[in-house]
């Protein structure tokens, strides 16, 4: 729950606009986008309506939005084609006709000319905006911007593309909205977990949930093999030191509760956490990856700098690449099969010899939808680690989701990893 | 823009419902799904509202979206924490107590003992569901779909998680829609395309755009590496078949005029479309990953039954791996650099003898965003290609983004297969 709400003086409404929003051709990324900047600002968005090109429905729209928030920002539908009506909408609501505006037109001819295009028919529509309206001029593109205030509330109109409305939100808009609306902000905390399920973590939480103070609140957002638990306060400015000490205070003490299957806070995730530790103290990683095919690597590479601590590894997809590159025992493979304790500390251990890293990590599970039987059913994975002193394993059991049971081992091997590395994993009871 | 939405008789409001959505922690990619599998059904969305965790919010946007729609799609806020208040809200609105019912009890009960977990008093309160609704069983999850019908209006509530949304859509909510509101349907033929930039594609395609039936109509949708064509008719089920015929033909035309960058149709992805295509032929594949790190392969195995045809590889991520375990030799690293012809021609050659497969293919670039100079800039990748006959490598230059990068060079890492295998590239020409 968010009680935020009410310690605000505005609200916002969101009003995308597009009929491609509405046939899903298109996924509309910019509403969450400007919720999350307004949210930190602490500018509350209270609702998101998306109607189509149509000026009924605009208009409509808007008046329902009044109805319930003092500010609405819409987006699209100012392109200069004739499907795109939101102009029209806002000279009739605004009740000021269209006319060019002098200082958008100077910048669309130069616009046009610097990309070697002219100023046609069609494209000099875009230079006129309603009388009413304080243009935010729009440096990356045709459709200025737009800024409405009429009986106490403020229109806002900025064109759809993502990267012309993202910098005009962050050069003018929030600005301007800074200084009317100042005063509260809102701080978050967010503990990355990962190893025990939403429910059992909400239920490990209750008594600390019972106890928090008023103006904290708590949330639990799950992803596949995760859950990222949020904090959050809201604060006058002048009040945010004490503010961010009571955040942090709660944001710990759950932490312990929750205790070493906390990876990481805010913007970690489990890759860059191992990523760090490993380069803190001068250790390398290879892998070997069965059903993940080369998923764990994959994501490792996507945080840059990764080079520093992984070399590589060997996608054994095939149980001929187990055993003819990583040195997996064909016997092994026969007699416990290619999903099994022993495969996953083979494989880890090939791996880590052929490459000389420090660790050598295996997955070797199954994925589904086939493959799966009554003592290995879909879902089942092990994990295996090598280390110069050091070879286990441990069993894992997902789900029925291919998709998903990729993501999980990927998010156990780094889990097993770095447990292991900090001294929280002993050897598997047998 | 697309008239489709006169064509039909009942209209859908979307309900997404979270904090989460209105402060920007997630982007609400359930509606532009949803919205395109209705709309491909002929059943339009006429808008999307989307509020908060907040009883009264949620009561008064049902209202709301009732005064406009005929059906409302309510996802999220059916999660077993306190926050989530969508199903007393649906108590209060059809007017009936929450309840236990039994099969989803039973169902919660097998779901929590096979991953080894109990029922406990938090989970167990998602076996209860308003009297007055029909149950839509989740076989995914542990919150239930669920059906009401009142005064001619019809509200289904789903779970906000993704891949039990889609279960639930495509098993059961779009079945009974399509039996209640039957008539019209759209029909819909993509192109995919790789190979061609966006705008050089539609520059293509225009002579061909220009003499299209006004009932058809086409929409370019490009993601990195690749472009969507989409060709789009909406007509009466009488008519399906001529419109199906008439949509082909289009298809097929445009086809025609792109050439070889066509790699597939509608649903195929580019692994898809190799992967069977090297099954047909009884060929098998290996991969040896520089600057991808694991991505090629990570994204083969996500197609079920890649195994046939994918024996694993290599993640030659640093200079030992590709001399250590590839074989290349350390003096044509220091020569020619890590990302050069040579090295890639070395990689491929080495990976499709380590596993023995018919193809080798490697990746080796500079992703970013350090790493690049001045003759091999950031976002250069050679592609390399073995075979018992052949050896040959590919450059490519992409862009500043490294996340955009590796994602485009896996596409073309197949595409080159696709079109070697194919017998569209020669040698290249040096």
């Amino acid at each position: 729950v968010c009680n935020l709400y009410f310690y605000t003086m505005v609200t916002v409404a969101l009003l995308p606009i597009g009929d491609e929003l509405l046939s899903g051709s298109v996924t509309d990324t910019n509403s969450a986008w400007i919720a999350n900047k307004l949210f930190l600002e602490g500018i509350p968005v209270q609702r998101k309506l998306c109607v189509g090109d149509n000026l009924n429905a605009i208009l409509e729209a808007i008046e329902e939005n009044f109805r319930q928030s003092d500010i609405i920002i819409m987006t699209g539908g100012l392109g200069p084609t004739k499907d795109d009506v939101s102009k029209q909408a806002l000279s009739i609501w605004s009740d000021s006709p269209l006319m060019r505006d002098e200082a958008t037109f100077k910048q669309l001819q130069h616009y046009m000319q610097s990309r070697g295009r002219k100023v046609n028919e069609l494209n000099a529509s875009q230079a006129e905006v309603p009388k009413a309206a304080r243009v935010l001029p729009n440096k990356n593109g045709t459709a200025p911007g737009m800024w409405f205030e009429k009986d106490g509330k403020i229109l806002i109109s900025l064109p759809g593309v993502p990267y012309e409305m993202k910098a005009l939100m962050e050069e003018q808009v929030l600005p301007l909205l800074k200084q009317k609306f100042s005063g509260i902000k809102i701080w978050e905390e967010t503990l990355r977990v990962s190893g025990i399920p939403e429910s059992e973590l909400a239920l490990l939480l209750t008594p600390l949930e019972n106890e928090l103070p008023p103006e904290l609140t708590i949330a639990y957002l799950p992803e596949p093999g995760q859950v990222k638990v949020k904090f959050r306060i809201a604060a006058r400015l002048e009040h945010s030191e004490n503010a961010i000490l009571l955040l942090q205070d709660w944001a710990s003490r759950a932490e312990a509760r929750i205790g070493s299957d906390v990876y990481g806070r805010n913007e970690d995730t489990l890759e860059s956490v191992v990523i760090n530790m490993l380069k803190k103290d001068g250790k390398t990683l290879s892998l070997a990856e069965s059903c993940t095919g080369g998923n764990l690597g994959g994501r490792l590479v996507q945080v840059s700098g990764a080079s520093e601590i992984f070399s590589g590894g060997v996608i054994a997809y095939s149980n001929e690449v187990k055993s003819g590159v990583l040195g997996v025992n064909p016997e092994i493979i026969q007699k416990y099969g290619a999903v099994s304790e022993s495969v996953a500390c083979a494989m880890a251990k090939g791996v880590r010899k052929l490459t000389g890293s420090d660790y050598g990590i295996s997955i070797t599970g199954i994925a589904g939808p086939g493959g799966g039987s009554f003592e290995k059913p879909v879902g089942t994975v092990w994990i295996g680690l090598s280390t110069k002193d050091d070879l286990c394993a441990f069993p894992f059991l997902f789900e029925q989701s291919r998709e998903r049971n990729i993501i999980r081992a990927c998010l156990a091997a780094l889990s097993v990893l770095r447990k292991k590395h900090l001294g929280f994993l002993g050897k598997p009871v047998n």
